[in-house]
């Protein structure tokens, strides 16, 4: 049990520039989860703890008093080493997909809890469950079991875990208080530690389509997030990776499931391929098997294996065809030459307004919704080639998501390649 | 109606340290009146507001809608010009009770509106229910026709005045985010022009026992608060005055009202008489009776007059003898010297442990609960003499009481004289 303070004076203290005390930390979290600090006197210490900023220390224990509000997982009892991915969020972002599959088949079990797309950025459990059949929900047991089976496994997150994260989520959604580096390292940390993985890579997305915009904000929620696994003897490394431009040809639901298999299969866009296997190298050095090299995985098509099984294992029909939209439209290029940028945000918020993500967490997500683009910064194209194709089963949606698309490339000449892999972290 | 905007942008404005709109200040005091904007958003705005401060303008337009959220009272039809006094707070502060039947025996009127107590400074209500049948509540009918007829009136301020004050002030107590120099003036002049005065003036104190501790917060509040009378059209002056001592010789309820009787009668402590008149004639002034010295009306029992009228008027029996306590405690000096120092605080905190103040707005106060004392700093004392005396109905008070009052005073030799009028801000 917790010392007893009261959330005035730890308020008080944080807007005052004090460092809070573990004392402080370890009872206003477990305070604020049964419900005995008010979600006012929790809006206004998050909004202190934004503006006055927290220690290395504060946050630690910060993460350590979320985990500690719910259960933890244990997976020392399987006979492969874990590692976990997380992603800040970005626009045609669906590497968990083939990358899951993937370090299971290189012999590194991959205990993933995922979440739904809110806003612009999409969701795992959205696109896979595109496939028929596929269910995001699976029982603690389930989930070891088939981590030992198959080595992989992509579910819904149980509410048992950092309960305090979920309740101060929605607090901050609603109080503008978001955007608080320690609050976010912390949530994602509380998460991702009381998931009990052995090892873990952050991908921390930055540009336009991300939720960090520039390379220092990103580069300093990397460095608090790395420091909270450490201290938790959890292994973390974090890529600091592009999220100017979309990830791949797709952005949606079926049409980025699509795109996984053609990773899958050997085949698919050169940057989804080289982040999937950046992201695969760091996980298996994370595990202690850094001598496998997962490009052999996908080549040798073991990768896919996994994947039909994975599907499988939750139910999914592999071999049932994927969803296709009701309605298509088709977005020409406006002149001759090289697509010199292709803006996320953009391209992001059509597929959310074609029906692919949700404003509210209550939404339904179409399967088919999305957008295709049919080059790539850096390609030729050639003025009336189709640009976009977009996706939908209500066509009533086309015209916002062509206003959305509106003003987000460029066709020109002078093209200035940005790299994917800007920094790492560890 | 204002204009439609969302609590999370206004929110992130002010975060963001940009300067929020007329209409987004509208809107979001508007809205939380009406409960479309969350306690959990206000709170988060209010510690945004703490942190990022507001310009002259905002603060203006905060207050200007917290008025508009309520009724405005008008005293235009009075034979009198109106003049009102705020005092942000202290220990042994009575002055309300001597300077309104004086300024009204000068021919100015003064529609007092007053609150309770809470923590260690005491509430005028609360002194005046020390008199046997004085009642605090009065319909604005009542209150109009007692100022016309008796031209004093202290009582209770209706609901309907700022209701998003009253709202916001209760959500700043539990949110920590009292302090906020934007809010604490804005609270304070949306209710004295809504109360609807011609001239106010305001008793910025300063020290230990007042809620600003220093001199340049004190006159950064004097001088907001001045600006927003200015801005509302209402002659507006602030004096900054010592509360590093408390006022007179008492601290409580009853022994308040007797103390105040004594300088209606042409005596009493020189402090109280002192801030008195100045008070007095700062209000004389901004209602253009700077002819009449106030001095002369305490010397010729008129003033005396009409707090006799005042009294009865509510109800109060004039006759009646002030309530005593069924327990007393001496403290005696403990060594011959000069008292040089006594605080203000200790001696607020002894008195409210006593029972003459509350710590929760449900608290019942003792009329008879109190601190008196015997010597002010820079008075000899002789070691063993009464310095002071406890009073309360309820002796388990006196140890706690005894605690506060603990290292609160020096006897010595060396005495550093303070002025009681620090500054004047106009």
């Amino acid at each position: 049990m917790a010392a007893d303070h009261d959330a005035v004076e730890v308020i008080s203290a944080k807007r005052d520039r004090l460092e809070l005390t573990d004392s402080q930390i370890d009872w206003v979290v477990d305070a604020y989860t049964r419900g005995a600090v008010a979600d006012e006197q929790m809006a206004s210490l998050a909004m202190a703890i934004l503006l006055n900023g927290m220690s290395r220390r504060e946050i630690s224990r910060w993460t350590s008093a979320m985990i500690a509000s719910g259960e933890r997982m244990d997976f020392s009892s399987l006979s492969r080493p874990t590692a976990d991915k997380h992603s800040t969020g970005g626009v045609g972002d669906k590497i968990t997909l083939p990358l899951a599959p993937l370090v299971a088949a290189c012999g590194v079990a991959v205990p993933q809890l995922s979440g739904r797309g809110l806003g612009h950025t999409g969701g795992t459990l959205d696109k896979l469950e595109a496939i028929p059949g596929w269910r995001a929900a699976l029982s603690n047991d389930e989930m070891l079991a088939q981590l030992e089976s198959v080595g992989a496994v992509v579910c819904a997150a149980g509410d048992g875990l950092a309960p305090a994260d979920k309740k101060l989520y929605a607090l901050r959604d609603v109080t503008g208080t978001v955007p608080a580096i320690p609050l976010i390292a912390s949530s994602i940390m509380s998460k991702k530690i009381a998931e009990g993985t052995g090892s873990l890579v952050l991908d921390v997305k930055v540009g336009t389509g991300a939720f960090m915009a520039t390379v220092d904000d990103a580069r300093e929620l990397a460095t608090t997030m790395v420091a909270l696994g450490q201290d938790a003897g959890v292994h973390t490394v974090a890529l600091l990776t592009d999220m100017s431009t979309p990830l791949g040809l797709t952005a949606g639901n079926a049409v980025e499931v699509q795109e996984s298999l053609d990773v899958l299969a050997g085949g698919g866009p050169a940057d989804v391929v080289e982040l999937t296997l950046a992201l695969a190298r760091e996980m298996l050095a994370g595990a202690g098997r850094e001598d496998v090299d997962p490009a052999d995985r996908l080549a040798d098509g073991s990768a896919m294996d996994v994947w039909r099984s994975m599907i499988t294992a939750q139910g999914g029909d592999v071999d049932a065809p994927l969803p296709t939209p009701r309605e298509t439209h088709v977005v020409p290029a406006p002149a001759s030459g090289t697509l010199t940028r292709l803006d996320a945000l953009s391209v992001g918020v059509a597929a959310w307004r074609l029906g692919a993500g949700r404003a509210r967490k209550e939404d339904v997500v179409q399967a088919a919704a999305g957008v295709v683009w049919h080059a790539r910064p850096g390609d030729a194209v050639t003025a009336g080639q189709p640009l976009f194709t977009l996706h939908t089963d209500e066509p009533e949606r086309f015209d916002r998501a062509l206003e959305a698309l509106h003003g987000g490339y460029d066709v020109g000449s002078a093209y200035d390649p940005k790299p994917l892999l800007i920094d790492r972290v560890s």
